[in-house]
């Protein structure tokens, strides 16, 4: 294809709120324009990448016989309400009215489209498992849309959904799943890391979430080892250093002492000269409407999530000021768990436990307690894991060290189920003949996501550094001068020879300065670059290898077999 | 892939109101499902096909250089309302709010996107001309979808754009995206005519329609000669075959006649007992409020698209019986041109003033005028083409006889003009440096609609007959037997080996019996049927070729080649 012909609006001037290096990247080699916040227009050279990614991942379904479909867009809201998910999804679901004022959705995801169109074909325990999938623009009416690609109002999603009568035909299907969605991101180029996660808002059981490595990504993975098996910060468990560490020490005389100005974390450790963790914080919440107090770690995060799961809450929030105030009579830096209202629950991390002679509140305003030391001074309701854990801090099985990284989450394997299919009414008759809800899983893949995180991991200063497998073109032609008729004659037959032999070529036949060319095909980022220049007289073109920056010099007839093995290696 | 693990929901029960032979067949066969009105699921047969027809549209739109890219479906109203579209387009148009009340629309074509983007990259006349197109979900609150895949609120379409700056830039795109098309069409299987259409509501020049010939069609097509050059019966122009064949006759003596209970053409044809053509009918309507009468042959329908054209009028309607009585003084039956109210213009067909002796309605109810010839009783304000052509009438230039025929509308060319360029201030420097708005071409292919044509072009009473190119599988295989090892074993074997030559093969797996499976794959359609049975122990299985029937016992070796030799023939 003549460059010429193809629109690249590439621009030297992004907004400056373009956080993101792939957003950046992608705007200024022209891959894409937003229409509006949140929403994108893929144009020709990063339409490219999507069917080369689309492609993959249809090989790669194939590969485990799962057939592709194709779902609507616009669903009826009655669907939607059957399983609940419409007053459930929250205001991220777009809504809209037909002309007869019919209630629809865009959607989002399609559980229940899947399930209610299979369940009346597929209703006895032998026709299970079996999986479908679709690639498809999908919709959610995100508050904050960022990122460029990653975070999107209108984004392209692979969904894929399984059917089991047993929980042996869920367990074969995920794992179908997850060794496809391993090729696909293996074969995408992608540093990733597969990791236990919570299931959120979807239910279920198991479930493990693919993140992509990057310093722009939303969500924290935790790992150890070489092969990197971890958690998602959200469920991630470990043994605070802390507790490691600790050396027993003979409990001290609990004493009060007056704490003027040291109201957080930070003040009252560097008032009292210790170690932040021995700062043992408590916290109040409402969940579920109940007052409950917190305890744990002052070098530790509280993990909200697990925190909500401990506590069986459906609802789940900090307190107040004023409500502290008007509980407990303190203000919130000087709350504790000694002497604490007996209508207050207490729970507490079980780290804390391990901990000697350490500080709390005194639930007196400006005072806190040294030398505190469990079941001497106080005890608790409950004990369960409620903390993030920190780098170093150890992975419980391995007692290896974790390490903490921010990523980008690409795909999502769920255990789903029967969820969807109790509210929908999708059943089987199993081997005695009973009536069973089927068993559902759900695997997602964020394929316009995959693009940004392919290119947060494979750039540098100069642009774009497209995997092989997923470039918009395999090869950059580049006249050096379109008016010489050597050198644009010496280019064409290349071009032709080169789209001959299968692979993909964009010919830049601009009237340009060779600086212009060489900036912006820097910035595109294709794995390979022919220069046609003044050698082309003595049958001698340069090629340069876009992330090594190894130059050639090939002799016109060796280019085609230097492409195919570059390929091939 | 092996029957068994894909989702085929095939059904004997289709509801009553399915009109379309496509619909009927493809719900049969469980291609497709409906979500709900006008909304469908594509199943994996029907995406199989899907991605036949894409395959074949991506490699013709890259044989004219023609790059793909992919817009959004969500798209803000703003951007509509400065083409003027979002007023003007109707209840068709989805219209929705996001979280923040943004005003939306779901596109149903891309024009704004496609000159908003480009505008600012291709400011030169050197920039033109240029191309872009995408094959994209899109969205027509239909009021009455129905027959399937034909008439969707919900659908796929190729649309592309071209960008010009001179009339012979559009000219050249025009033309490229001509002969893509036609080629598409033709690799597809279809059997379709060209024809010149009127550009309805999209302003501009010349333009092409492709229509299918189908009965269930809901276009009409004229045309002439074994090329079938025509046009859209919107537009077809013609010689009526009385204007023919009329022959002299002296001028009669004008006689106003009572015609009791004789109101329509047909019942004043039969009581004077001639010819219908001669029965000249007046019609009144209302053009921009002002009545306009309308006098045209008895035996042509009057062509309303025509009329407003010829009257360059915004709105036409036919007048009511009351505004007829109230401004004429009589019925609707007996309103005609002889002594009309000078408040009245009147518009006559010219194929009129070819009649000799013919009959009008006397403005007196219950009277008609027989024996009336132009000029001599009457005259009129206009003379124009107003009138459908009729199955027979000749082709003006070259007087050879129409052919009318049901159609669907699977493609459109249009010559766009300026009218997005100028709505959305897209403008380039000319020759002479001067501002000039971008001349656009626009071009779109019904993708899920060509489905349905193909369907309907191509079945018998057992269901559908896939072209080879565009056919979910190329081959079926069928285990007579799912229990017998020397079966399976050489089913399984073939499926292996058909697949390695590069042929796709559905393996009908299932434990079900024979004559179910050849009923079954009748209707699913594909071309070759390879029946594996008894003979197989002999080393022999049996060919049948799906649109003749024909039957042929082949040697396993030589499958493969029979198979070969078949796509390649």
């Amino acid at each position: 294809m003549k460059q010429s012909l193809v629109f690249i609006p590439t621009t030297k001037e992004v907004p400056s709120d373009t956080e993101a290096v792939s957003h950046q990247l992608l705007l200024r080699g022209g891959f894409i324009r937003q229409e509006m916040g949140g929403v994108f227009m893929y144009l020709p050279l990063a339409y490219r990448v999507l069917q080369k990614i689309q492609t993959i991942m249809e090989e790669e379904m194939e590969n485990i016989s799962c057939p592709e479909t194709l779902m609507p867009v616009i669903l009826p809201a009655s669907l939607w309400k059957r399983s609940g998910r419409y007053k459930n999804y929250g205001p991220e679901l777009f809504k809209l009215q037909d002309r007869s004022e019919r209630e629809l959705i865009l959607g989002p995801t399609h559980e229940e489209s899947y399930i209610d169109v299979v369940k009346s074909t597929w209703n006895s325990y032998k026709d299970f498992p079996k999986t479908l999938y679709q690639i498809q623009t999908k919709f959610r009416d995100e508050l904050r849309p960022r990122f460029g690609l990653l975070r999107n109002k209108e984004f392209i999603m692979l969904d894929g959904y399984s059917f089991g009568g047993s929980q042996a035909d869920l367990d074969y299907s995920y794992e179908q799943f997850n060794q496809a969605f391993r090729r696909i991101f293996d074969r995408s180029g992608l540093d990733y890391i597969s990791v236990v996660a919570d299931n959120g808002a979807m239910g279920g059981q198991e479930s493990t979430e693919f993140q992509a490595v990057a310093d722009i990504g939303e969500d924290d993975v935790a790992y150890v080892g070489e092969e990197r098996s971890g958690a998602n910060m959200e469920v991630a468990q470990g043994i605070p250093t802390f507790q490691v560490n600790e050396v027993f020490e003979e409990p001290g005389e609990l004493t009060k002492v007056a704490t003027p100005n040291a109201k957080t974390v930070v003040e009252v450790g560097e008032f009292f000269k210790t170690d932040l963790a021995k700062i043992v914080k408590s916290i109040l919440y409402y969940a579920d409407d109940k007052p409950v107090l917190v305890v744990a770690p002052g070098d530790h995060e509280i993990n909200e999530m697990k925190l909500s799961n401990g506590l069986a809450a459906k609802e789940l929030r900090l307190a107040t000021h004023e409500e502290v105030q008007n509980l407990l009579g303190v203000q919130i830096g000087s709350i504790g768990p000694i002497g604490i209202s007996e209508q207050v629950k207490v729970v507490m991390d079980p780290s804390v436990t391990h901990l000697h002679n350490f500080y709390v509140g005194a639930n007196e305003d400006g005072y806190h307690y040294q030398n505190v030391n469990y079941d001497r001074d106080f005890t608790v309701d409950e004990q369960f894991d409620l903390i993030n854990i920190n780098e170093g801090d150890l992975e419980p099985k391995t007692k290896q060290p974790y390490h903490i990284e921010q990523s980008i989450e690409i795909g999502h394997i769920f255990k789903l189920g029967t969820f969807y299919s109790e509210g929908l009414g999708a059943t089987f008759l199993d081997q005695d003949g009973k009536e069973q809800p089927i068993i559902m899983g759900s695997y997602g893949i964020g394929v316009s996501r995959l693009i940004a995180a392919i290119v947060e991991q494979n750039n540098d200063e100069n642009g774009i550094i497209w995997p092989k497998t997923v470039t918009p073109y395999d090869v950059h032609v580049i006249e050096i001068n379109n008016q010489d008729e050597t050198i644009v004659k010496t280019a064409e037959k290349l071009e032709e020879e080169i789209t001959n032999s299968g692979h993909s070529v964009l010919l830049d036949d601009r009237d340009a300065r060779a600086g212009v060319k060489f900036a912006e095909s820097d910035l595109f980022g294709f794995p390979l670059r022919v220069v046609v220049g003044k050698k082309a007289q003595e049958g001698i073109v340069e090629i340069k290898e876009r992330r090594t920056g190894e130059v050639h010099e090939i002799e016109l007839s060796q280019v085609v077999k230097f492409i195919r093995d570059f390929y091939n290696k």
